[in-house]
């Protein structure tokens, strides 16, 4: 509640007050009737607009009089800033029975303007006298600012990020911060008996930090003045005109933070030297932290990351140029992490998520580091923070991080409406055990942090049936010009047993798998239908596939006909799966452009089978299929292109405070 | 969302599956339509019903065939359950151009009921297989189970609360518990091959435990089967019939825990040795934790709690006699602490609350231990808790906590009703420093704990300009018959002020206050009214409580005439404010029996004035007020009867789940 200002009337001697342009001001005049009075009146001078509240059966007098109701209450405002101290007037007349003036109560009151103005209406600039600053509204016809979490490093001089500099290094910080506007009008002379404080409560006190723009002679310096630690702030030398504040967030939406962060400026009466001061007036603006974004792989790529591994029978370089050469057609930059920077650890899809942040008058990309920590752990932080590159991350209390916190497990999928409701910027899907299961899940401060993030509720899958265990061994999504403007793939053994059984049935059985590659064991594809333990192993991949299909369906609002099967199979290594040759699901996505494990499978005719049926299920859609080789580079290691590349994409061009979450 | 069941139908062989009465399976045909096939029908024994899910466009044939399109979805529920295995069959015919029937696809179900059931009605009775159990809903419709917080002790032997017990101790106990049944009918062989299990999601877990009864020959066993680290169990030889389990709550609602806790049983298929199992169905039960429930001075008093003090010039053995006289009149139970039992500690008020918590099934007190842990530090754990007598605390991490932790700055409105909303167990009230004032405020623990109950909404009101910092030195509620069923008591030094006028008017200025108390400095009226620095302290004094009475106006919906002001005066040791003469709102209330502090106020022939203002504005109310002298015990102390005593009340009769909060 905005508090109302309150004056105590008196018969005795005349009131003094200051009250802000606008804002109600009650006037206590129940302690102050005097003996004998039945009714009243009140005049005021020319700026002064006069309320009085009463209950419906209370009516004036024929002489304009009120009965001296005692639940009738008097509240002046002012609409024009004073010029001079105490230029408006207030009388109160009591009356008797026999309607004499008994008594006057007399107030003069002095009116100034106060006013925290930001971009309420979320267009890039600050409006002065918004209304309702300290609401904010999710949707289109939503209001309310938005910070963001000054997470990059504009500095080269600094160590981390901006957010932990309790000083400005470079005037480009400040674009990432929020402008705030403090506005006052008024004789000068009375803002030396009143106190103009701005403050934060003490919960929002370590989300945000407030800089004062003061104009020097020289340059202008910004100096903290709210933030950890800094609930309030006194406002030297306020007089009529504006202080500018930037404003920088300092923590994302997490648990325990809904990502509100509210502002205020009081003005106190200070009574007595060592009072903290009684406001008489307060106004609020709120923010709302910008959520960290996740793009899917519709989103057009702008970047891929890769590493680089140079040695041993696992290197990866033949991999790097068929990897380029797909780039080149799908018109991408290619980023390669050095063997020195990635200290040998390939698997750059699982420490990190390129993601980015949006505010009306700034965004820039934020990568998320995982607290899975391997080789490639500071990779993130060293070498892709930095000027308008944001960086964010969440390190598990106590426990150690497990392979289902790898970012492999973590996938969003294209903008989707399910039974009316939208998800405008997709939701994000997260691999977990059965929900009741114990054992290896992503750790709870990440999972916290993504469904804190609001803007694409997070849907968690079972993906823990796999050795592995990310999202991405069994399913993606590729772009189609048609339907919901995507396809989820999901791998299917029953799609790949079909399609082998097709083709023993046209006389292939004695068609190998494998071929061409050195030291591995070939399969036919009568061997694979009569091995009664592999069959029994992809029923089960099969129903927990399943499983997650109709999850899915269900979550993202899909039907069958958004979904095509991948042929694949698996192999279960004590009770987990493994991909049985390339998973071509774990594919990279650059637009139209696939770059798909290659799968090695029996050759008919010359071509491989489930190169062809991949082909027919997705050329269609207008998507161009490159089978790359990455059998010794990442599948013998337990994982694919896509466990091997990151993918930087564009943000989405919907702005996320138009969604309702 | 409740997974659907889906079964892989094939037209090569014949499938087999196992489903639950009147849950839905879905026929996945999709991957299954043999070559050639353009239409297809269903045919089911009589206890299967088919539904045929299809887009508004596609329309059955004339032959009742269905056109083979891909958004089309056999599902099919069944009613009754199945008396043998493979008991219900479903053919699924395909059809080609001619019409002639290409293939056909088999399934056999085996029906089965499985429900898990507890009070979703809230009338103390388990009702048999209730819709909608996992939604829980407020409000006089709303449905959903209760779960108590089994924080009392019922076994002598065990320390601590029985919560902390892992083994149920006395059959007592289990009357603190919610019943859960589990409900299973089918034939008996198909349990042999599906398991069934019970569980909880790993953020519950630590909320609730749940026991299994187990019939055994001599006794019956309560087994722990959930809890905190037993996330799941599989329940043995299922058979047709039910099982009783008991529930019991851990914590109560807090920050991070809404209260929601849910329960499920899954029924698992088991294809491998070693796999996890994959749901073919789910039935999910929730449970509120009930909230821990403040009873505010309108409640009918049960018992007042007050330390005995012997020794010394602050010995309360006279305020006993004289409280002792009007519990007397109140009926009410007078229990004592003794000196040893509070190791000298008077405060009483502060170091603890009574509320309770309520089920539909049973309620008991509940006492609220203050992290304050002075003299009474360990009063309530060790002389309150008990059967049936539940106990809470909360400790402040790191910090240790300050004087408004302690209860007496914790106070709790009558039921009120504010512009529509209902607060029909009043609004919890708490003093703290004006909202961005860094230094002295209740700790976070305890006010996140107050504001999670949720029925009773914490208000923060403004006691921190008081060197002490209580609600309860400026602020009371008393009983009465008309308007709200209220009054709200404001100490006032204008009405002081404004009676020792009064009085000087009349002749009295040379009337001296505190007669009767040995060695304290005697003012007279015409002395007090001439001290300018005393007038400029109440100023501030009374600017605070107007700041308050706004707030309270608007947060509890008063008007003007809901407010009685008591006069009261104030002096500023420093910045901050202490009552100058006995703080009468600060008073003990016992229905219509008030003990309020003597005030010792100015004699006006030989009648206390202040006495008889109080008396003047307190009677018309049929309220009787009994003026306790606590000079020396408890005033120059600087606490009051209010600070000294505490008060165990009736539970409301309004249950609190038949709110909307």
């Amino acid at each position: 509640m905005s508090q109302r200002q309150v004056v105590q009337m008196s018969t005795s001697h005349a009131s003094y007050g200051v009250c802000v342009l606008g804002s109600e001001v009650f006037l206590d005049t129940h302690r102050s009737t005097p003996k004998g009075a039945t009714s009243f009146d009140v005049h005021a001078t020319s700026a002064v607009t006069v309320h009085i509240i009463h209950s419906p059966m209370t009516k004036p007098m024929l002489n304009s009089r009120w009965p001296l109701d005692p639940d009738i209450e008097v509240v002046v405002t002012i609409g024009v800033t004073s010029k001079t101290v105490n230029d408006n007037k207030v009388k109160i007349s009591y009356y008797g029975w026999e309607e004499n003036e008994i008594s006057v109560a007399w107030l003069y009151l002095t009116c100034v303007d106060i006013s925290l103005d930001v971009d309420v209406s979320r267009n890039g600039r600050v409006r002065s006298k918004g209304k309702d600053k300290a609401k904010w509204t999710w949707g289109p016809d939503g209001q309310g600012a938005v910070l963001l979490v000054n997470c990059d490093k504009d500095s080269p001089n600094t160590v981390g990020t901006d957010s932990n500099q309790v000083d400005i290094q470079t005037p480009a910080d400040l674009k990432d911060m929020s402008l705030m506007l403090l506005r006052t009008q008024g004789p000068s002379s009375i803002f030396a008996d009143y106190k103009v404080v701005l403050h934060v409560s003490e919960s929002d006190a370590d989300k945000v930090r407030v800089f004062h723009a003061i104009r020097s002679d020289s340059h202008p310096q910004y100096k903290p003045v709210l933030g950890p630690g800094m609930l309030s702030c006194t406002l030297d030398c306020v007089r009529s005109g504006e202080n500018t504040f930037y404003v920088e967030g300092l923590a994302f939406p997490d648990a325990g933070f809904s990502g509100l962060v509210s502002i205020s400026v009081s003005l106190l009466e200070v009574p007595h030297k060592y009072s903290p001061g009684t406001p008489i007036f307060t106004d609020t603006v709120v923010f709302r932290m910008a959520p960290w974004i996740m793009t899917p792989n519709t989103q057009q790529p702008l970047e891929v990351f890769v590493c680089s591994i140079k040695k041993g029978i696992n290197s990866n370089e033949v991999f790097l140029e068929e990897l380029q050469a797909l780039l080149r057609k799908a018109n991408c930059k290619m980023t390669i992490c050095s063997e020195l920077e990635s200290r040998s650890d390939r698997w750059i899809q699982d420490e990190l998520e390129f993601g980015y942040v949006e505010a009306p008058h700034k965004s820039f990309p934020v990568v998320f580091d995982s607290p899975r920590n391997r080789g490639l752990k500071d990779f993130a932080f060293k070498k892709i923070l930095g000027p308008d590159f944001g960086y964010v991350t969440r390190v598990p209390h106590g426990c150690d991080a497990c392979s289902l916190d790898s970012f492999g497990n973590l996938d969003v999928s294209p903008p989707v409406t399910v039974r009316g409701k939208e998800y405008p910027l997709g939701r994000i899907l997260i691999g977990s055990p059965l929900p009741w299961a114990s054992g290896r899940r992503m750790s709870k401060v990440v999972r916290d942090f993504l469904y804190a993030q609001k803007v694409q509720a997070p849907v968690e899958v079972y993906s823990e049936w796999l050795s592995v265990g990310h999202v991405d061994e069994f399913l993606t999504f590729v772009p189609a010009y048609d339907r919901k403007g995507f396809r989820l793939l999901l791998a299917s053994p029953t799609a790949c047993f079909k399609l082998f059984q097709e083709k023993q049935r046209q006389g292939h059985g004695e068609a190998t798998q494998l071929v061409g590659i050195v030291g591995s064991e070939r399969r036919s594809i009568d061997d694979i239908l009569a091995d009664e333990g592999l069959r029994n192993d992809n029923k089960h991949v099969q129903r927990c596939i399943d499983w997650n299909r109709d999850l899915l369906k269900h979550e993202l609002g899909l039907s069958e006909q958004d979904i095509i099967d991948i042929p694949q199979l698996f192999i279960l290594r004590g009770s987990r799966a493994e991909a049985l040759f390339p998973d071509m699901v774990n594919m990279l996505v650059l637009g139209r452009h696939l770059g798909i494990p290659k799968p090695f499978g029996p050759l008919v005719a010359g071509q491989c089978c489930l190169e062809e049926r991949v082909r027919a299920l997705l050329q269609p859609l207008g998507l161009s299929c490159t089978f790359i080789n990455d059998f010794f580079s990442y599948h013998k290691l337990a994982g694919e292109v896509h466990c091997g590349t990151n993918v930087r994409r564009k943000p989405f061009a919907f702005k996320w405070w138009r969604m309702v979450p």
